[in-house]
């Protein structure tokens, strides 16, 4: 018999079925046993006689039965599927769960961050973690959606680099055969690279920073979404693009992840048609202004100072988005394009949501010879940089672009504490999947 | 004055126009300088006057005229752009190109394979070179629809493992802070877990194996196209995925690569409504009888036999693509689930398509105490699987998959000669990028 969804059975009242699923829950009532069997649909009660009294929650079952209408005050208005169950007449365990070294049947998963992670194969499947990788499926490919529809090409990116590309030091060096390569920080080389060949191009790859602190906002190895656009007729093209793109991502959570953003009483960020730019130097002023702290002169902003021009930007422009532009050259990478009017500050930014990083880019550098020339400047042997020259050797038209850290997405729409929760299976210092 | 893109000019017939673009290409009329032009949507020939003399081979231009009509001995009718040309009145330089190593303008790109890869960002651009990754965008997005349209569910598989699960020898290792780590050899553990989650779900991420020699089909690095189901009503439910999945790829390559496939006189394979299915034991015994070559009783298939057993589904069953089923447990990793009805195979199957394996998959162990009692027997400790194993102890369906490696398929596809011509930037055992 073939097998029906939980959520096609309001369809099929009166009808005999076969369901297949887990125990999400189970209640006994006497001789009435109540199991919540739950798919990849969502749970439907299913009505059981005293044979279920073997089974336990995360047991696998299949169940054949007839569907049937609940009693008008029986019926649960907080499941879809809740003006219906099913009477069941036969159960086959395909496989027993063990005992669960914790409740997983609570509304909210009562457990700590490192029982959360040490148990990760059954924390994620609670219907609110799940969520989260929902929510994070529609950011990834709304992103790419976004792009595509606008003549970007998706390439893959590498993952093993010959050398480091952006600063030393928080690198993973990989025993490469008998050689040694790296993990890429970032796909910004190849990125570039690749306007040559399509002139917009975006890739969805993994991005590694050997960050040797731990904080409640950095993964040793993460989801970056990255694109890059040639043929710029002025630097804030970019940022229209990073607008539209994150608008959306707005609007493919919106569409898609109603009921996810619920379990979390998540809303979207709130803004006014455009999000509101503003130099860091105008945004040190506005902290100042507002707060008495005087970080004027500072090369880049705390994660107090973005927390202080989210809050203005929300009171005085009715947005939690806002973005921050012209960072000071000695803070940014090599390829960064230097503001015409200002050679100590660059033609770049970040965009703040709801008091943090959540996209980073700008224009870059796209002639030769300057290239090569703050490749010197930084520190940096250009012979390392063979290749990514090659692109500007035989002519780069101007362009730019931006990253965008997909589980810092994750986390700030939905309102998750620590960015560990906003990856499946996160590594830092102390964790591989297991503690190291 | 707004870009024009190349592909619109037909539409635009007497109008001032502003296009932007690399010179693809320059020929001399005397007085008359014709350029083409080449931009993301394609190439337009523009006549310049003497201005233009200073113009070299992927100088980077903008350029203001006007659209006429070529007169009709002057179409060129291989070009989507042929019965039209630019009178240009204006050239701006956007960025020069230095002289080339080699000349780019050729149908073909004659150059060896050591000379494609070192000059990787330019060789790239030779449209016939950039059609490769047009083409594989296609694949994996087809791939990635053809599952999201059967309800499977993307994740962010991890790169960084913390050990080596299927077989020993041929993974490289991660210096991971001051410990030891891993880059994953395929996502098979992930995916598997995930089907507790999701109960299918499919992942696009990197692969990595250390293979110590150097071939025209393997890469230390590739794109791996993973996807796992549960709830299997037989085992066979997955050969008619992979068969679905498979056709998706085609399809999406029909509807969108004409012109690409066109340039290398490629063709999809051919097939008759189904994919031919043989054990492993039949395969070899129709070996035997056709080429009387005796490889019957070997564990796994040779490329020599991949070779012959494609000719002979192509002309027994006029297709390209065969399945091989039911390989020896021996030669499977621990968790191939075995066959029911001889402990000796698995429940496993290889595609072939044209010579060579496309995808690899099959059934997996879903009990726990098997799946311990496996890891032991394939000589692993258990408590390396630590994380894997909970997914099992606490509920898995029966659930099997497969993995399709997204370059094996361009080549395959494309007709190409070496695996390396279907990576953008290939990494093997001498080479990431440079010469190691």
């Amino acid at each position: 018999m073939e097998r029906t969804l939980s959520e096609e059975t309001p369809e099929k009242i009166g009808k005999k079925v076969c369901l297949s699923g887990w125990v999400y829950n189970r209640r006994d009532h006497g001789k009435l046993i109540f199991i919540d069997l739950i798919d990849r649909t969502g749970i439907i009660q299913l009505v059981c006689g005293e044979d279920a009294a073997v089974l336990n929650v995360q047991d696998v079952i299949r169940v054949n039965g007839e569907v049937t209408e609940r009693g008008e005050k029986n019926i649960n208005p907080h499941l879809p599927t809740g003006k219906v169950e099913v009477k069941v007449s036969k159960i086959d365990v395909l496989a027993h769960s063990q005992e669960l070294p914790f409740d997983i049947t609570k509304e909210k998963l009562d457990v700590e961050l490192p029982t959360l992670l040490d148990y990760r194969p059954l924390t994620l499947r609670h219907p609110k973690v799940k969520a989260i990788f929902k929510v994070q499926e529609v950011i990834v490919s709304s992103f790419r959606q976004t792009l595509k529809g606008l003549d970007f090409t998706e390439f893959q990116a590498p993952t093993i680099v010959p050398s480091v590309t952006e600063g030393g030091a928080q690198v993973f060096p990989v025993e490469y055969y008998d050689k040694k390569a790296f993990l890429g920080q970032s796909p910004q080389l190849y990125k570039q690279i690749m306007v040559g060949v399509f002139e917009r191009d975006f890739t969805v790859t993994k991005a590694f920073r050997a960050e040797p602190s731990e904080t409640t906002r950095h993964l040793s190895e993460y989801v970056s979404l990255d694109c890059e656009m040639g043929f710029l007729e002025d630097w804030t093209d970019l940022l229209d693009l990073a607008e539209k793109v994150t608008l959306g991502i707005f609007k493919g959570i919106k569409e898609n992840c109603q009921e996810e953003m619920a379990l979390y009483s998540a809303t979207l960020p709130v803004y006014k048609t455009h999000f509101p730019r503003l130099k860091l130097q105008e945004a040190q002023e506005v902290i100042f202004k507002e707060t008495g702290r005087d970080v004027r002169g500072d090369p880049d902003l705390s994660p107090e100072d973005e927390k202080d021009i989210c809050e203005w930007a929300k009171k005085k422009h009715g947005s939690e988005m806002v973005f921050i532009t012209h960072f000071p050259t000695s803070k940014r990478p090599f390829y960064v394009h230097p503001d015409p009017d200002d050679s100590e500050l660059t033609l770049s930014f970040d965009l703040l949501g709801r008091g943090l990083e959540w996209v980073t880019g700008g224009q870059r550098i796209h002639e030769y010879d300057k290239l090569v020339s703050n490749i010197k400047k930084w520190g940096n042997d250009p012979k390392d940089f063979e290749l990514y020259l090659q692109a500007f050797k035989y002519g780069m038209p101007p362009h730019g672009g931006f990253a965008i850290g997909a589980e810092r997405v994750t986390m700030q729409t939905l309102g998750l504490a620590n960015i560990r929760e906003a990856s499946l299976f996160p590594r830092d210092m102390k964790r591989v999947d297991h503690h190291l």
